[in-house]
This record gives structure tokens, sequence and C-alpha cells, in this order.
């Protein structure tokens, strides 16, 4: 059984196809937030604090943590801001992070200071990034995300997508980093200008699953974009790749329809056991109430919590595979 | 490709896996509904007319219709209360009708009367049952719905239910009934009692598709039994289900969250062309609009009206398989 091992400074958090769907809050994020872009620059990171707040008490499991502010040099910038951001968010919450960056040095220099096993975001088929971001992950003993594009860009064919990402799996493996500690991406279209981008997905994750036996993530709202009323779309697509075999998903934890389709689908896969989550979640739940609130994680550390222990040190996880 | 035509007196719709997911509104039926009960007993057939009215403009594609308001007698009253449901219904709204009755002289009565193509709601795997039942749908040659239980109750071992399922599908061979004209109910148990409902279901979506080479449906709202804020857990269910495989439901079409994840789980299968229906139905929708009203169905005639077009004569199906 594939199992991706991540964990903060005290928690490890499984992902895996017997496992609560891994929601990694995509919050924290300055790309497309020009209001958050300048706050970082300023050096005020109150907006950061909050959205980590907020999505870990929404039922986040895990939280990606960007710091990508520029796209002018940012080579000099950005491992520091990466390196600051990212500390503040693990000492305010303790859930596994995600390091997401472009920038080989800052992906580097969060590795240094981050807790636990954080998840490196990412890598893609392109030779160059393969030789920056294999090393490190190698290195840092860390798991990393995959994304099915190189050098000829984002195919539309899923089978090349699919040969993408077997390609990162077998240069990691040259590096000594094992299938399970790889978690693909194999991109969602919008369905809006694609109408087979449903169904390649699902197909993928079959694939992903049964054949390279990988773990699965995606930026889960770009299935629905261009279209009106987003959520109800990313709302309905989320069960039906959970029950594809996805295993993850970088998404708005905040929204409570789609946190809502996230607990039903673990209830509906038999991932949480004797619907406990979704009980406590849900037991004094008044959808049509005025100005009823959304509802909070039922779980001790985000809707994953059923996936999570305290950690036992590395050696816990020696038996993982 | 595996299609069953349905038909009102005036419009066909296709249940199969490339058309939008068939929704069979379960509202005209007085079991647990005792004020219903007792209007249609008394000959009041307002509740009976409004849920008609109400779930064709929410979206359904069919209707159901059943007149069973006493266990005491039915075959003596219910063959005259089905007929006279079932004609006031199909006089007011022009969708296909499935005949809902445990009392074959019922399904028989109503057969008589029914207009275009009805469904017929059901036969099990029980030996009296098929041979009440089978030769009514070859005399009308109309659709059955096929319940996997048989003569030993319901097998919690969903390898036990599909071979019902396939018996019955050879029995109906048997009377000249093709796989087409059968559409299997796997029968869904409640995911608060039987953790593993949800895979179960899933697994026989798989099979009865790939094997039989058949329709399904199922009582969409029993997954949820017993389990708080059950509308969750169903419109969950709903993507899964679509997602695994099932070409129809028994459900409650008024139910906006329901049918929004149908509508949803159509575009991203590919079934909604263009995502002309979602956009028609959602371009001015504000869902967190005080009072909002839920949207009614962009569809001529259901949500599924993509799949219907006038209908041309039973000459015009004679190609269906």
């Amino acid at each position: 059984m594939t199992r991706t091992i991540v964990a903060s400074a005290t928690r490890e958090v499984i992902i895996g196809f017997d496992q609560p769907f891994c929601v990694i809050g995509e919050r924290i994020n300055p790309t497309g937030r020009k209001k958050l872009a300048a706050e970082m620059i300023e050096g005020n990171f109150d907006t950061v604090k909050a959205d980590a707040l907020a999505q870990v008490a929404a039922g986040a499991t895990m939280l990606d943590v960007n710091a990508g502010v520029t796209s002018v040099n940012p080579n000099e910038t950005e491992p520091g801001l990466l390196v600051q951001t990212l500390e503040i968010v693990q000492d305010l919450v303790d859930v596994p992070l995600s390091i997401d960056s472009s920038v080989s040095a800052a992906i580097e220099a969060a590795l240094k200071v981050a807790k636990g096993r954080p998840l490196v975001n990412s890598v893609t088929g392109e030779l160059e990034k393969l030789e920056a971001i294999l090393p490190l992950c190698k290195k840092y003993d860390v798991p990393v995300v995959a994304i099915s594009n190189d050098e000829t860009g984002i195919s539309e064919d899923p089978d090349v997508r699919f040969e993408v990402a077997k390609k990162i799996v077998q240069h990691a493996a040259d590096y000594g980093i094992k299938p399970h500690d790889i978690v693909v991406d194999p991109l969602v279209m919008p369905i809006g200008a694609m109408g087979t981008a449903g169904q390649q997905v699902f197909a993928l994750l079959n694939r992903l699953r049964n054949e390279l036996k990988v773990n699965t993530t995606c930026g889960l709202s770009n299935i629905s974009f261009g279209l009106p009323h987003r959520h109800g779309i990313n709302a309905g697509f989320i069960p039906m790749v959970i029950g594809a075999g996805m295993t993850s998903a970088i998404m708005n934890p905040c929204r409570p329809q789609e946190m809502e389709m996230v607990r039903a689908a673990n209830v509906l896969k038999g991932n949480d056991p004797n619907c406990m989550t979704w009980i406590k979640t849900y037991k004094d739940y008044q959808p049509h109430a005025p100005g009823a609130p959304a509802p909070q994680s039922a779980a001790p550390s985000g809707d994953g919590g059923a996936g999570g222990r305290r950690r036992g040190g590395r050696a816990g996880r020696a038996g993982a595979a």
C-alpha cells in the first residue's frame, strides 16, 4: 500500500489510498493576491497568520507555503522570504507543510529550517528541474509533488502526461527516491475549455495508482476555470476524483461546500471510521439557519487527523512503503 | 453502448453511460407519507399534482409513481388507485414515468393506460416475481428495474447481489427481453451501519456495467440513513456513483444541493455538452444571497432533456441496443 509520510514538528500524516483525503490548504500564496504580496514584501505577515489559522480550523490536513511575491529576481529575494514565511507558519500551526516554489535555492533554504517532514512542491519532467530538485529531496529525505509537464509544455494528451509522470518516477529512482515519495499531479484542465478534462483525470488517476503506484494531487479549482458558480463544479469534482483514487489536492479548505464533499467522500470511501468525523462535524449542523457559520474541523488537526499520529521519530516510519 | 429508452406521450429519454444522469423523482409515493396516503385514499390528488410539477421544475428526468397507500388488501385497491394517479400525472407533465408497485395487477393495469414507454419498478430475483413481471415487460415492450434480492432476502455480500442481478438478466433473456431493457438496482446499504457500503456499490457498478452491460439505478438516500446532515452525504454520493458508472437514481430532485451535484457530475463526465445546462442553470446564481431560490431546471423537460427528443414513434427506437 502506497503511503507518503509528511510531518510537522510533532505530528505525522499519511497520504494514502486508505487514508482520509489530504487537503493541502492553498491560501498562503501571493500569486494573484496583490495585497498579500505587498504585505509580505513589507514584512507584514498578518494575513499569512490569519490564513494559516483559518485553514487549519476549517479542516486542512497540510498547508502549502508559497512566497513568490515577484517575478523580478526571485532567486535573490525568494529564499529569504520563503524561510521567513515558513518559520512563521510552522511556529503557529502544527500541520505538515508543503514548500512551494519554482526557485530551487528557495526550496533548499526552506528545507534547512523546516521541522518534521515537509512536502516539496514541485518538480516537473524538465531535465534542469529534475537535476535541481531530486537531489534535494534525497538529501533531506522528503517527498515531492511531480507535475506532469516537461520542456515541451503541458500536453493535452493524457497519455503523454502519464509518460512524463513515469519519467519523473524513473529519474527519482535513479536518486534512490521511492515511488511512495512521489505525489503526481496529472494536471487538471478547465472543463469549460476541454469537455474531456474530467474523463482524462479519472483515467490518469487509475493508471497512476495501478501502474506507477503513486499518490496523487492536483490544483483542484483549475477544473472550474471560466464557469459560473465554480464552487459547485469544484464540489462535484472532489467526490469524483476521490472515487477515482486521488489522495490529496491543493485547494481552499475555507470553502464549506468543498470541505463538506471531502468529508462525505471520506465516509463513502470507508476512510472515516464509524463516520466519526462526519458525525462530530455535522451533528448539530443547520444548513438552512440564517447566517449559519461554516462547520469547523472536528478532527484534532485538520480532518486528515484520522490519518495522523504523534511522531515517533523517523525510525517510526522505517516500515512505510 | 447500452441504451434504455423510456418515453412520455411525446418525449423520449435515453438512459445510458454517455447520457446526462437520469433523475427519477421519488416524491409521488405515499410510503411513509401518511398525509399523502390519506389524501389519495380520499381521491384528493392536490399533493400528487404539486409534487409532479415541482419535481419536473427542479430538473427531474422522469417521475416515479407509487400508489401503495395500504398494506391491507393492496391487490384490491392498488390497481385502480395507481391507474388514477398515473393518468393524473401523465396528463399534467410530459416526462417518462416509472410505474412503482409491488402488486403485479397494479403494474399491468397501469401499463394498459400509460402513454409512451414507462419503466416498470420493479422485479426482483424471486421466482414468483420474475414469472409475474417479466411477461408483462415483454408484452408491453417496456424496460424494468431489477432489484438484486431474492427469496433469501438482501445479501450483505455484493458478489451474491451481483449473481442475483445476473440471474434476473438471464431470466429476462428467456422472455426475449434484452439487457438494455434491464436497469439493475445493486441495492445501497446505509453507510452508517456498514462502512463498506459505498465501496460495495462502486465495485458492483463496475461489474454491472462491464460484465452485464446494463444500466443501473438505486434508492439514493438509503446511503445516508441514520446519519446527521443526510443531504451532505447524499450530495457526495451522487458524483461518486456517477463517476463509477451509475446511470440513474430514484431521488428527490427538489433538493438543490443534490441536483447541483447531478449537474456538476454531468459536466465532469462530459455529458453536458459545452456545459450548456450548467451555464444556463447557474449563470446568475447567487448561492449566498439571503432567501435565494433554488435554481430551476434549465433544460426543456428535466435536466435529462439533453438526452431527450421528440418521439418519432417506436420505429425510431429500432436501432437502440
